[in-house]
């Protein structure tokens, strides 16, 4: 993007709390669904993709770029992240893609609108995923596919094993709880879909691995996670639940950076992943 | 196999133990190391290949068909597996193959005697991970790689969540304590190559997943699970060690019969992979 013509285009800089999630693309988060999409994109050209909680955009852009004769929708609960979504369609000089804002549980389209609908770390964060998956379904056509990808947090593995990192964990896992989400999302999704309304037969789980491993990735992930630690509404909502003091957000914060210095340090985690034969 | 011509050949017959182990390729467990195998294989096809505790030599097996111009030897502590093995590779058809007894910790090898030298589930039933890493390193070529891939048993994830599975869990993650071994061995394999001497720039780390998703996966599973809690040395052990009696055991074999008949069912677990550059 060019900042002389756009002196006032904040949202190109990726706010800061998005480092990890701008590191996510179709290729590396929806890699299950990437086989259907070539399968239906063979067939018609034309599809049409809905994004469910698109956030900064960069998977919705990426699915822009696998089918460019068709079109992508992205759709945020969150409209101040939109313009964020915008600006990385257009740095990426994708224009065959919108961004709105919507509510899953109530998506702003008619039935069978889309040939693909996905979600991405959504159903994790929210109370009735098996109805937001029934809404999913709605918008989607026949022959269509439904699409989801869920970590499994309760499977998260951090070496070596340090007290503040294991505190960490348990701080996110009570956040998650707190707001209505499963930090076990990625094991129930099968079950979340078969309470959706869907057959067994038309249902393939999956699961599949994400990690930091090098000293870049696990600088990128420690950036991310001490972030919100350190200010915004997640350490705000933490306070306010007294699940830990400043000082113990600053400890933590400190021992994921000397995490990302350590030279036999990881991260990883499984994620859940169906796709639903519409 | 020609049973007529082989009336003695009881070992053709799977041990009911290996169910599990005998659904292992090398396409499926050694995903990580396949690029490297192909890019030393461009160079020459004659590579030499060990699979130290091969087991049932189902993965050795798949090795040896994708270098069919080089040889593969396979090694196991357990002599008693051995005729499994050559049976394994005759009823495949694949004669570039040789099986033998050995440990681990002293390979019965020359230094450098093999472009690719890799285990599987091997290291995480050890009590000295490092010094098996180091002893592969030794017998591999210059140029060559060591590649392991190993559970981590604790990222182990079941649904539905029920009582009897998650004793089972206990009860497997104590009897390879008791071994010597580590639960959480996936997660800590390149600290492991560290330790073996290998620098961080030779080591490269990934994750990957393995899972149980559909009835006849689930069947399979349960069946592999079942066999060692109703007979066997795995069972003798847990009761002489006094984790459970044989009434836990039977409820146990119960729960993952149900479990394999329940529709939202489903178990998964990550695996830490690592190669390392010689």
């Amino acid at each position: 993007m060019d900042q002389a013509k756009n002196p006032d285009e904040k949202p190109s800089q990726p706010p800061v709390h998005s480092v990890l999630h701008e590191t996510r693309t179709a290729e590396n988060s929806a890699t299950h669904l990437l086989p259907k999409l070539q399968a239906l994109k063979e067939l018609n050209p034309k599809l049409s993709l809905l994004d469910v909680g698109s956030g900064s955009g960069t998977i919705s852009v990426s699915f822009a770029k696998l089918i460019p004769e068709g079109h992508v929708t992205g759709v945020d609960l969150n409209p101040n992240i939109l313009p964020r979504a915008r600006a990385v369609a257009e740095i990426a000089g994708v224009t065959n893609i919108e961004f709105q804002q919507g509510s899953i549980y109530k998506l702003p389209f008619a039935d069978e609108t889309f040939d693909v609908t996905f979600c991405h770390q959504v159903l994790i964060h929210i109370a009735n995923p098996w109805d937001a998956l029934c809404e999913m379904l709605r918008v989607t056509k026949r022959g269509g596919v439904v699409a989801a990808r869920e970590g499994d947090y309760e499977t998260e593995c951090v070496w070596p094993e340090v007290s503040e990192l294991q505190r960490f964990h348990k701080l996110m896992a009570s956040l998650m709880s707190a707001n209505g989400g499963a930090p076990t999302a990625g094991r129930q999704l099968l079950s979340w879909a078969l309470k959706a309304g869907a057959d067994r037969s038309q249902i393939t789980l999956s699961f599949s691995s994400w990690s930091y491993t090098t000293p870049s990735e696990r600088s990128v992930c420690a950036q991310g996670l001490c972030s919100p630690l350190r200010g915004g509404s997640l350490r705000e909502k933490a306070l306010k639940h007294g699940l830990g003091t400043e000082d113990d957000f600053e400890k933590m914060a400190n021992a994921w950076e000397k995490w990302a210095k350590t030279e036999d340090a990881s991260l990883a985690m499984l994620n859940g992943e169906i796709l639903i034969q519409k």
